[in-house]
């Protein structure tokens, strides 16, 4: 018994070290596949993020923010909330969140479970409150069955409802890009442009906070480092949740896996295009003026983190019955 | 030859007198289930059905209101378009919406395809233009690919699109219900109230408007046939396309398909539940007042009428470009 968990242990080791061969002196790591801990768990979070019932309109679902047939965001630079109200921040995208050292753009939340709750009950997002939600999806028998088969009883509560939709987000990883095919040892995976653009991203500095799996999500960075980022977005970042004035316009480092599908760009969505975006980050954070060609190569490489998207099926959701509360969309 | 092109003709013959004898003296007929004629084309549609980039905001999609998770509509009384503006009308199930003698309650549309353009360029609803959402589309070189793979050239126009959005509101038929398993001959598919609710239907006259594939969609009719229809709803059904006065109140009767899950009721979406939705139909269009056990057995039956949902992955839209004209969410 001792000798097998020692040659597991070993082997174990073993796998490690290959695995950091691979990428040994790369600040960025591939992603890997994630299966669901609890497969039925995952399921009902998948229901749950699709159902705009979770709103107060029935409109609205954590979907329509953060679209996985658009990379996991909504494309416009502050979101629509109930009764259009406009959001004060750019939706940052689903995909990969898990590997995020918390959630919100200041980190607010420390997980996607805490995350969760956070929009079905802000008044200016999904309007609703966690007793409504969970009213809502009482009275629904088919909810309460895959709660069942989820959790072992067809108890619903808040904490099962965000637990659920966390789980589905783990699964929302996207391995497969070229540059991890890159990174996994297929040098023709990326072409000179890829290649030369990976390498100024590297030693231009911008690696020195988008690194990791998540190329970005592990560390919190003032925004403006060396020139001061022009905005007239109110938002302050991490003072809102410190309230040092230290951590004011401090900002949780994003992802920057898909990167080509979450336009436009920066906490207040000001960024269109990638190339704005690459050389306001040369200029604010690097105090560097790249040039035209430095950031099409730039960019190049950004479009090489693109990995394989959501594989699956659009989920049917079982009708309201008689009890349910009906949504209220204009009241 | 020809004699083998006889016994083609005689064997089909044989079929078409065999589908007949099977429901040969019923009011309704089963829904087939259906291939594309082109599955390019409905793949396209697809997407386009999915993508919010049709509307100014880039917010709304014809899922959004049509959600194919909920049944084929948004499951609130009228709808919620471009700015939250209210909609004057329940948003009718796109599923089966093939089976229509015409499009929107008032048929003034004839197809689907003439239906497609309407919500794009209608200010109170996505409120693009048709050379807007052209723009769009045409700016990004994966959907060209797609409109050259559906159509033979990448030319991208409205009427492309159009065609492509019919295309795949075409497969969306819901084949394989309870009620269509007893009319294929299984006589355990539904229970005894089930049947009696069926009978009552037939007898009571509900069956002389829902009727065929659809259980409606067949005719148009007058909603306050016996008695007057109170609403709140400006709505005045096919006077607002032929100017007859005799038209006022005149809707397309809707699909009864899939009830179950189309709720609320009616034109005006006052109905919330099938069961007032019955009491008030005999009330109105039948000058007879269910009783209880009545309106509960037809319930039971109209619960029996939810086919096979659609069953497809959820689509991946491909990014927009540095071209592609940008959302306008709020202005």
């Amino acid at each position: 018994m001792m000798i097998r968990k020692l040659i597991v242990s070993l082997l174990s080791v073993g796998a490690l070290v290959t695995s950091i061969n691979i990428s040994a002196n790369e600040p960025i790591q591939p992603i890997k596949a994630v299966k669901p801990k609890n497969a039925e768990v995952a399921e009902l979070g998948k229901m749950l993020f699709f159902d705009p019932r979770l709103s107060k309109s029935g409109f609205i679902s954590c979907n329509s923010c953060h679209n996985l047939s658009l990379g996991g965001t909504d494309n416009i630079p502050t979101s629509i909330g109930h009764a259009w109200q406009q959001g004060p921040i750019n939706a940052p995208t689903v995909l990969n969140a898990s590997m995020n050292l918390a959630q919100f753009w200041d980190g607010r939340a420390k997980d996607l479970k805490a995350q969760a709750g956070g929009p079905i009950a802000n008044p200016g997002e999904m309007a609703s409150t966690h007793k409504l939600a969970v009213e809502v999806l009482r009275s629904i028998p088919q909810y309460r069955a895959q709660f069942e088969k989820a959790f072992g009883s067809d108890l619903v509560n808040i904490d099962r409802v965000t637990t659920a939709i966390a789980a589905f987000e783990e699964t929302l990883v996207t391995p497969g890009s070229r540059f991890d095919q890159w990174l996994e040892g297929d040098k023709k995976a990326l072409n000179k442009a890829e290649l030369d653009g990976y390498n100024l991203f590297k030693s231009s500095g911008c690696a020195g906070c988008h690194n990791g799996p998540a190329v970005g999500g592990a560390l919190y960075q003032k925004f403006g480092v060396h020139r001061p980022y022009k905005t007239a977005s109110k938002a302050e970042g991490r003072k809102e949740v410190t309230g040092k004035d230290s951590d004011l316009n401090v900002f949780k480092v994003p992802t920057l896996r898909n990167i080509e599908l979450t336009y436009p760009y920066f906490h207040d969505g000001a960024a269109a295009t990638l190339e704005e975006a690459v050389k306001i980050m040369g200029q604010v954070q690097l105090d560097r003026d790249f040039n035209k060609k430095e950031i099409d190569n730039i960019v190049a490489f950004l479009k090489t983190l693109t990995g394989e998207q959501p594989d699956f099926k659009m989920p049917i959701l079982p009708p309201s019955t008689n009890d349910t509360p009906r949504p209220q969309p204009f009241n």
